[in-house]
């Protein structure tokens, strides 16, 4: 059984440094992600942790608000803003056994700042790609 | 105090039937709504009902799932899909203390299901507010 306050403990001060070398390793290897700019879930550690890095470093003024836990299932509400677009969005986190991310669903309103948040996003989301399949 | 749990077991059957006729019931007169569209929010109770209604007339399929309480705080996931285009939402509610909604805010995912959904809603909204000046 997960231990969230455990978890939130890391995660919080992780997210609000931007410290994105320890991101990976409070994810886990199998890591599934449902993000705001796909249907289809981005699978495995690498690819979740350089999107993860990348909207953390895209949004500004990121703090997190209201906070819910269901055992290992956790939903944490964040705002935030893309340039001049405010923004509100939510975290909906299930932690493995060892207190990583399982599973990770991203949402973000309103719809002009995802699309201003995809815009920075997609060529770097291209770059990463790239690299993995000349690697 | 809100009772969040009577508060869902009237919210389900009405999202579940899709009782349009009911919706205004669960909504506090002051009622405000974040929505997927705009970062500004909707206050009042008609335009809330309005809205929600043609959300609710608009993705199939819909089916709630994972579901957080926190007192009189909720966060409610659901899956749909608008035409073949699937989605995964959240409903953030806070309750009153007659166990009415006196916060909504609906987020998401993905950016091109917000897309069409938009196009579906964008044109009965504009009807309504020009109806309601119209008044």
């Amino acid at each position: 059984m997960a231990d969230a306050s455990k978890f939130l403990e890391g995660w919080h001060p992780l997210v609000a440094e931007r410290d994105l070398a320890a991101l990976p390793d409070v994810l886990a290897e199998d890591v599934s992600m449902g993000a705001p700019p796909y249907w289809n879930r981005l699978e495995g550690r690498p690819v979740v942790a350089f999107l993860l890095g990348v909207i953390l470093h895209t949004i500004e003024d990121f703090t997190y608000h209201r906070e819910w836990v269901e055992g290992d299932e956790l939903a944490l509400e964040f705002q935030g803003r893309v340039g001049d677009l405010d923004l509100q969005g939510i975290d909906l986190i299930t932690l493995d056994d060892a207190d990583r991310v399982a599973r990770i669903d991203v949402l973000i309103r309103p719809h002009n700042a995802v699309g201003r948040l995809i815009e920075v996003v997609r060529p770097q989301m291209i770059e990463f790609l790239k690299r993995q399949a000349e690697a």
